[in-house]
Parts: C-alpha cells; structure tokens; sequence
C-alpha cells in the first residue's frame, strides 16, 4: 500500500495576550492559537476546519476517513497544508464518487469541534462489528494516570480538549485541538499513516481511545469506526451516546479521574480489580 | 409587531441509566437527555439539531436568527414542534430570500454544539458597532455567584453547557443544552419573544451573557450579533474568539470563578474595583 505523501507544517500552539486580572494587575497568558484551514479537494472546496494546527495533515486525512469520503490511505496521493493561505490541498489518486451528493446533507450535532457530520456517518452504525477487547481496571487506571502526567497545551493554556489512543496501557499518541473532534480525526489521520489496524490486537491488549471531552453520540461512532471497542472519558455521557455504545456493545467509561469511574455500557468488556480502587495511585 | 406562534413541546431533560462504579457496584446516575430535531422551513429540510430538548421553539427561532436567515421575529408565523417526530417546522409569513444559497458553504467551527455556521455569519462582523456598556466588579461577582446557586442539568446529570442572559446583576434567562450553541440560540429565540432591545439598556446596567463554555469566535460573534458587549465564561478564551472581541471592542471576561477571573479584551467596559476581589463573597 502506497501511502500520501503529507507535508509538515508547523505553527506555533499558543499565543500570548495580556489580560487584566481581580486586582486589576496585567498578566501575560497564554491562550491556544485557533486557525481556520480550508480543506480543497482535487481543487474542489469541502470545508473550513477551525484548528490547533498541531498536525493538520493528519486532521484532513482523518476527516476525510471518518466523514467517510475516502476509503483507504492509498486512494489518497497528498496533502499539502500551507498556513499562509490556510489551505489544505489533497489530491487523491481518483477522485472521490458523488462528493457532491455525500456531503450535501447537514447535522449539527453536540460534540466540540467538527459538528457537521456529513449525513452517512450515522447511516450503517449497526454494520460495524467491534473486536474481542477486554481492558483490566489495573490497566484504565495505568491509563488514566499516564493521561495526567502528559504535558500538554491543556496545562499552558487551557480550552483545548485531548485525545490519546492507546493500546493497553500504552500511550500510542496524544493529540489536542481546540475541538475535540479536531483531536479524534486527528487520531484516525495517524492510525492510517502507522497502518495501525486495531482488529489485530489480542484481546487482553485492546487498543483504548480516551478523550478529554463528553462521550457524544460522534466520538461513540467515530470510535467505532476505527474499530476502538473501548472510550474512556474524565467527562460524562450524553444520552445519545450511551444509546449508540449499547447498541454496538461499545465500553464507554466516564467520570475517569483517579480512582473514580463510571461505566455506561458493555462493563464484561471492562475486568473490574475493586481492591485496586482501595490502594494508592503511584504519583 | 406581530410575533410566532409557538408550540411548547416538553420532554423529560434527564435519563436515568445504570452504571459500574470502581467498586464494581452498580450505581442509578442521570446523563442529559439529548434529541435530534429536523427543522423544516416552509416545508424545505434546513438542518438537523442535536439538542436537550428544553426549549426547542426559542432554539429554532434563535438558530434561524443567529444564522442570519431571518431578520425580525415578524417574519416568522409559527414554530411548531413535534417530539414524536424529531422535527420542528417553521412557517415563515413571505419566506426566506435565497434560502438554497445562503446556507450552502459550510465552516466547521470550534464550538461545542452547533459546529456548522453557515457562512455568512463571519461576513460583516466588522459593520456591528456594540453599545455603551460599562459592568462593575461588583456586578461581576454577583453575576458569578447568580450562576452558582442556580439548580441545573448540570448540577444533576452533567455534560450540558449552561447559558445566561443578564441586565446588570440581573439574571433573565438561564438555558442550558448538550451543545453549548444551541443555548445561546435558544437566548437569541428568548430575546425576540420577549422584545429585548439590548440597545435600549443604560451604559450601567449592561446586558452581559455568561456561558460555562469557551469563549471561542462563534460565541463573541453572537454574542456581538444580539447586541451584547460584555460576555463572561468560567473557561478560557482561543485566539480566535480572542481576535474578533478585540476588534469589536467586545469586552470578554475568562476564568470567572468565586473571586477570580481574566478580562481578556476591552477592559475599559469593566469598572475595576479591586478591594472587593479582598473580601468575601456571600454563600
């Protein structure tokens, strides 16, 4: 499999401003930096993605995969991002079937970020089979603490939401962007350039997504999608979420901080340890 | 002026689900209900919402007027909303010009929530000349605690984003949604049933919008939209959201929490009174 060829433009993460604080003294902070990114493909204009700008030729890449407009990385021959213009050129190797048509229709869903699904997304939610995955609570805790040790734009600045996948307990890659959907694309932009294929891992060493931000109906499916059996969240779940993850059986675990959790659904895929939630984290 | 009619279609706003504790015990916690709501107007499908579900017609009607579809709440006959069926049709009295083309180009923004502003919104932000407004420390402070005690989604399920419209310490409307957008578009919707004219408030006694989420463009834009020149949130701000208060001279207030905060933009519109970020707040 060939894969595109990307660019690597860099911009700076944060920015800093002055702001007035209660005593009515200046402080210099640093606030995340926010561009906006116009996606063309084959010359043709699809989007503006508002973004971090931390990889935005994984982000495109992803987009495209998880809006589900390319199939594979090798129908994909470049993308060439160029902050000056804010575009991001791709070039595929045949053209995309019926662009036009697939993404004419318009959600506005709940999640940060990238709210418009195009319609397809929710259309074969029940066609997807997840892998055999079974996560130990040993291994979310080792999760979530590694989550809580990364350093992050989140630390300096604030309002961005990460995203991590993991396998086990292993960090794979961390990404952020002032959406959260920014940061999941992002993801699945990475996964297809590391040819990571998540139906391979053995049972016991499940690959994990974690997001920072609330366990929406989009981040269960996209999760899906990439064939991630189990999401874990510091946030909560919204009602639509939950309904999407029991339905394809789906382990969305919210309320992730320290020892505490919640699982929503599919707990046989989580190995509960309940001493462990009795002993001390490392630090 | 002759307004909408409105239907008041109500839903229950939270669900009650089980889930696994670390303890490996199963606990009764609520998560936001969460909806999809087709809107239809003048029978033509417009945009799909995901939303909570609180007040669905002043979101509607909020959403037509933050997209600029529609000038004045007299061009809209009526919003009739259908919980059994997901939709809410609009009637409008002479229809809306250029429908079709007006909503064709798409950016995907950073907001939670209505992700999708059709473009026209980024258009002529420059051409809005905010009002006079001046907001004390004071005022800030009793805003901050006003949002503190108010009972709340959130307080009980979580995962919804809260929206407020002030007069000075006044509190008017508090909406909150799974999307934090929709909120401040069911403000908007309130706002023309209740006839306010935020260019007819005193230079001291403002009308300010809190909101629990980012203070990303979209939300200054609106913000700047409806009239209103001071915005506070209890999260930070993007460079973005950052950049446009700056040239609006909108005034935007980050980090509110008990005493503290960062005025991030037009500080001139905050009349500082630092003794008082000394003393104690009233519980």
């Amino acid at each position: 499999m060939s894969l595109p060829r990307l660019t690597d433009a860099r911009a700076p993460l944060v920015r800093e401003i002055d702001a007035v604080d209660e005593h009515g003294q200046s402080q210099r902070v640093q606030i995340p930096a926010e561009r906006d990114l116009t996606v063309y493909v084959d010359k043709r204009e699809l989007v503006t993605l508002m973004t971090l700008g931390a990889r935005p030729e994984w982000l495109v890449l992803g987009y495209l995969r998880n809006q589900r407009l390319v199939a594979s990385p090798d129908e994909v021959e470049s993308v060439t991002v160029d902050w000056e213009v804010g575009a991001a050129a791709v070039r595929t190797r045949s053209g995309i079937d019926r662009i036009e048509e697939r993404t004419a229709r318009r959600v506005v869903t709940t999640g940060c970020g990238q709210g418009s699904v195009f319609g397809a997304l929710m259309d074969d939610v029940q066609s997807i089979a997840l892998p055999e995955a079974r996560l130990t609570q040993a291994q979310l805790y080792a999760l979530v603490n590694a989550i809580r040790l990364q350093e992050s734009t989140y630390k300096s600045a604030g309002s961005v939401h990460g995203c991590a996948l993991f396998q086990g307990e292993k960090m794979l890659v961390f990404v952020e962007d002032v959406g959260r959907h920014n940061a999941i694309d992002t993801i699945a932009g990475w996964m297809w350039m590391h040819g990571v294929d998540t139906g391979r891992a053995t049972p016991d060493n499940p690959f994990v997504f974690y997001t920072t931000g609330r366990l929406t109906s989009e981040m269960v499916i996209k999760s899906a999608q990439m064939g991630v059996a189990l999401v874990v969240s510091r946030s909560g779940i919204t009602q639509m979420g939950h309904q999407i993850a029991q339905q394809l059986g789906l382990c969305a675990i919210g309320r992730a901080t320290n020892k505490h959790f919640l699982c929503y659904s599919a707990p046989q895929r989580l190995q509960m340890q309940p001493a462990l939630a009795a002993t001390r984290l490392p630090s």
